[in-house]
């Protein structure tokens, strides 16, 4: 979502709860903007997906949404172009030393996997707030862990055996490519 | 952008001239909801992209946008994965022999290059409605046209020579990857 300066109060004072991630979205969108700047990857965040109700037309071209809902998104946030191959992501952020799976719909997890049977790249990135660590998993290996076991929430320690911390740089931000270099072209992970 | 079926008269009464493309945007839901089902691809619709001013919040879950403005998209309104290849593009509908270069924003032109330049196959697709064609033309096409001279529309004519017919079928409506194939995968178009 993007917040205009102008924002109203009313939103402002009523949406603490739901700012949470707001952080680790603007460094992402910040390390896209760098990527596409630097000619590295063309990676985009979605718009938010809405049910527009009334929307009103106080002039030939101008038009003013007066009544919509957020809709639960059926894909991810984030999805783009790097070296050719199809990347795709979610991103959230967790206080706590467990990633709780209640944040992450069903349907983002089911097209992850539907990615990744069509030969894309798929994962997550969890930044454990608190601790200050951001995390990529595959998608492979959030399946493996869900699927085998009945948990409500992945520990910290999976994601330090089978994820990949993204190291704190200046720019971009959140080099998750780094990463997908890495696993999938060869690249150094240091 | 979906329109619920409880939609506000004021609306439903005032939109007529946003509505044009509505058609061709429903095929190709309906074509990629057959690919998704049919395990062939995974391609989605962009959510419209909104600037947010004032949302209400009634109760602690709920969330009412009361006041938000449509944005011009800096991206396409279609991507996904095929065969493992990033697939982008954007579809328009015009009423008459020629495609209006107004009718695509610059960023969108702009963004399929980025898509092309990065290994991706970018396209646009465009239904002639009162001829009842749909072409598709590649992103290499479509700028050869339109840096090679002044023209402020594409006529048919270089459709039909550059692009490719999309023909009309029942079920994919809109079966735009068997270009794709024939293009890219070495498939047959005839």
């Amino acid at each position: 979502m993007k917040y205009p300066t102008g924002i109203n109060k009313e939103y402002k004072q009523k949406t603490s709860h739901s700012k949470r991630g707001m952080k680790l979205e603007k460094d992402i969108n910040d390390t896209n903007e760098f990527y596409l700047a630097s000619n590295i990857a063309v990676i985009h965040k979605k718009p938010t997906p809405i049910t527009l109700v009334k929307v009103s037309y106080p002039s030939r071209n101008k038009a003013i949404i007066k009544e919509a809902y957020f809709n639960t998104p059926s894909t991810t946030d984030y999805n783009g172009i790097y070296k050719g191959k199809y990347i795709d992501f979610e991103a959230k952020e967790t206080s706590g030393k467990s990633f709780p799976l209640s944040n992450i719909h069903d349907h983002q997890i089911k097209h992850l996997k539907q990615i990744d049977n069509h030969g894309g790249i798929g994962f997550i990135i969890v930044r454990f707030t608190k601790l200050n660590l951001n995390y990529y998993l595959g998608i492979k290996e959030f399946l493996n862990f869900t699927e085998n076991n009945g948990k409500k929430s992945i520990p910290l320690e999976y994601f330090t055996e089978f994820g990949y911390k993204i190291k704190d740089t200046y720019n971009p931000r959140i080099d998750y490519l780094k990463i997908v270099d890495y696993l999938y072209f060869g690249g150094k992970y240091d």
